[in-house]
């Protein structure tokens, strides 16, 4: 398949240029055409699940050919479980609120009109991802639901598999009277198709990366059309001195070890002088027990045995691994100026009872998500509510935090009059 | 002065990294605080308009020798009744509402976590702007008042007016005890600081560009940072065939000659086949007693007496003149149809008493600004109520329509628990 695409720039081109007409089908499609299509392709998964995991051990035998390491190949295999989920996430996404056309705040102006704000998709989003199949049945519902169009590229070792969802995908828009072209599935292992796809601002209006930070880099670089974008996670938990200590021994442990390969999970523990040594010697062993290394500034290492010096990297690293930098600090204003100044802009947490340390907090931490007393590995689209995620974005521009359907969608202004002029 | 500055690249970047500075004051500045600021600046340019006068004498001096023309001129000139304005626009931005720090959507998830979302700033946003010295004050204040820093670029034949102007400013925000540097006009007329400035994600995080078209292509092309952008606007107006045809003259008399080189002046009438006869006989007199060239489609130069034929290219051009472009069509669909391929997405007027193509006009008409029965004129900051406009956005992504304070901020999440922990 791959091989008979000779000219990339003009495939993608095509692609976009179908992207773009579908994408006005789309706009203009009801919540339960748009529905429909969501639970045929669900459903269309169901009953050819048998040629979809064929299709998948093709790409895992390739993917052992090559010597894909044991990580890649998990993530690249669909297990009956895993196409379960799919199929399961396809419906709860047709389950939720349909964000498009929602119109708000309608007021009267003093001339007569009345003007308000309506919900419209983006338009064609393109979706560039690792070798995980099942976002692209993901990726492809969040985007139909949110009434935009979508190209996706997947990563080359999972070829097969999105090639058979795409037909599944294909199989559900027609059912449901909506055009093919509404998801597109690249079917090329080029690299040349991802240049074109960023660099196409008359057909594809988002570009959204998902995948290494490297990835993620080249990508925002080089784009000429806005990326939503996720670089890194370096979140921080700050124990204020007039926090209630089991409260910081609960979150800061949480927030490091209930898992440590996620964006969300603590990297630094900034902990207020005043309490630092009833603290730490508290959480120290907790940590060890479970085989976090532990890095400290000069203050936390006399107080925690067996903790090595923190160097000035520490601060500016996200480790996804069990390992923690804690920093002592002499009060919310230091925790503040570090936060703002390591922090990756995703997540911070506070522990403190005072309202007045809380109330500073929430305004001043500069981060996509901002908690009081919380686990920072609540920060994620599932559980704020959004019904989903397709990423966590650590820009301020558009969407900030956990983008669900809504940072699909951008506003239009409406205006409705009566034969009003302007004066 | 701006000889003085030998290293542009260091200079721009030396004013970005304060702007960044002042921005973490001026997120966490109450509205009081910055109200005040506003207030000050105002009263400051009061009684410092000798000063300033004197000042915008030696621009306009300079421009005249430097023949400028008088179009240019008039842009430049600062008169007593325009440094009014100018003081009006800046207490009128004091009396809006603070958006910052606004908290929605707090919600209870099944957890125990409360969720929600505060307005934050963007943070630094850089303003490039032609010679209207106005444009520094009122930039300076829709972005204090939301929280931003700003770094101002004005064309450099406005310097010494700009220059006053900055002055006051730096007065004012000391008088509110809050950092001059919340403001910052660039003190070189060097074009490389424009260059500079764009490409500075570590410290600027918007650009607005205001001026000609050819000056915002290049700005986005070259920025490293999201732009906030208008480029055209070619506005419609349709006339149904279901329109109250007196509505019809009203609205597309309005819309094309209440001025003339206004961004959402109609450029392009479209008229139903259906009543095509009827509304060009009633407007095409009254847009000739104006003066209105007109150029139409084949069928228009059956119907109007002394229309020219249009060409491929009037369909996709901006006049910003006494001229508009008309085509009958055979319906609604054609009508959208043409509109989203011909537009620059900026503002489309329908005029019908049919409830139905209404509410398909505002869904699939993919503009920033759609209207039934009103006006195109009406598409304004001032007039949809957000108390003032920085600019209007052609874009979908982040700001769409009249870009107010809102446009100059972001959301983050707010969660509150009480020690909560992901299980």
């Amino acid at each position: 398949m791959s091989d008979q695409i000779t000219d990339v720039v003009a495939y993608m081109n095509e692609l976009g240029k179908q992207a773009r007409a579908a994408s006005r089908a789309l706009a203009a499609a009801s919540t339960g055409e748009k529905n429909n299509a969501l639970l045929a392709i669900a459903d269309d998964i169901d009953t050819t699940r048998d040629t979809l995991m064929d299709e998948n051990r093709k790409d895992l035998e390739a993917g052992a050919a090559k010597g894909l390491d044991a990580a890649l190949l998990d993530r690249l295999e669909l297990t009956t479980a895993r196409i379960d989920s799919m199929i399961e996430g396809l419906r709860q996404i047709a389950a939720l609120p349909d964000p498009i056309g929602e119109i708000f705040d309608m007021n009267y102006r003093p001339t007569g009109i009345q003007v308000g704000r309506m919900r419209v998709p983006l338009g064609v989003a393109g979706i560039i991802y690792e070798s995980r199949p099942n976002v692209t049945a993901d990726a492809a519902a969040l985007c139909l639901k949110s009434g935009n169009a979508t190209v996706l590229r997947g990563g080359s070792e999972a070829f097969h598999s999105n090639q058979a969802i795409a037909a599944s995908i294909h199989r559900g828009l027609e059912k449901a009277g909506l055009p093919a072209e509404a998801v597109q599935v690249v079917a090329t292992t080029d690299r040349a198709a991802v240049g074109a796809m960023i660099t196409m601002p008359e057909y594809v209006d988002v570009i959204i990366p998902r995948g290494g930070k490297g990835l993620i880099e080249r990508i925002s670089n080089d784009a000429r059309v806005p990326v939503i974008k996720h670089l890194d996670g370096i979140c921080h938990v700050y124990i204020d001195d007039q926090a209630d200590i089991q409260k910081a021994f609960d979150v800061a442990l949480n927030a490091k070890t209930q898992r440590y390969g996620t964006c969300n999970t603590m990297e630094t523990l900034l902990v207020a002088e005043a309490v630092a040594e009833e603290a730490l010697l508290m959480l120290a062993p907790a940590y060890m027990k479970k085989g976090v290394e532990l890095r400290g500034c000069k203050r936390t290492c006399e107080i925690i045995e067996g903790c090595t010096a923190a160097t000035d990297e520490d601060w500016d690293t996200e480790y996804l691994a069990p390992i923690l930098s804690i920093r002592v600090v002499d009060d919310l204003d230091q925790a503040i100026e570090h936060i703002n100044t390591h922090s990756s802009q995703h997540t911070e947490s506070i522990i403190t009872e005072n309202i007045t340390r809380a109330r500073r907090f929430l305004q001043e931490a500069d981060s996509s998500s901002v908690m009081v007393n919380a686990s920072t590995r609540f920060a994620d689209g599932f559980e704020y509510g959004l019904g989903a995620e397709i990423g966590i974005s650590t820009d301020k521009f558009h969407a900030r935090g956990p983008v669900g359907l809504e940072g699909l969608t951008s506003m239009k202004f409406i205006v409705l009059g009566d034969g009003h002029i302007r004066s």
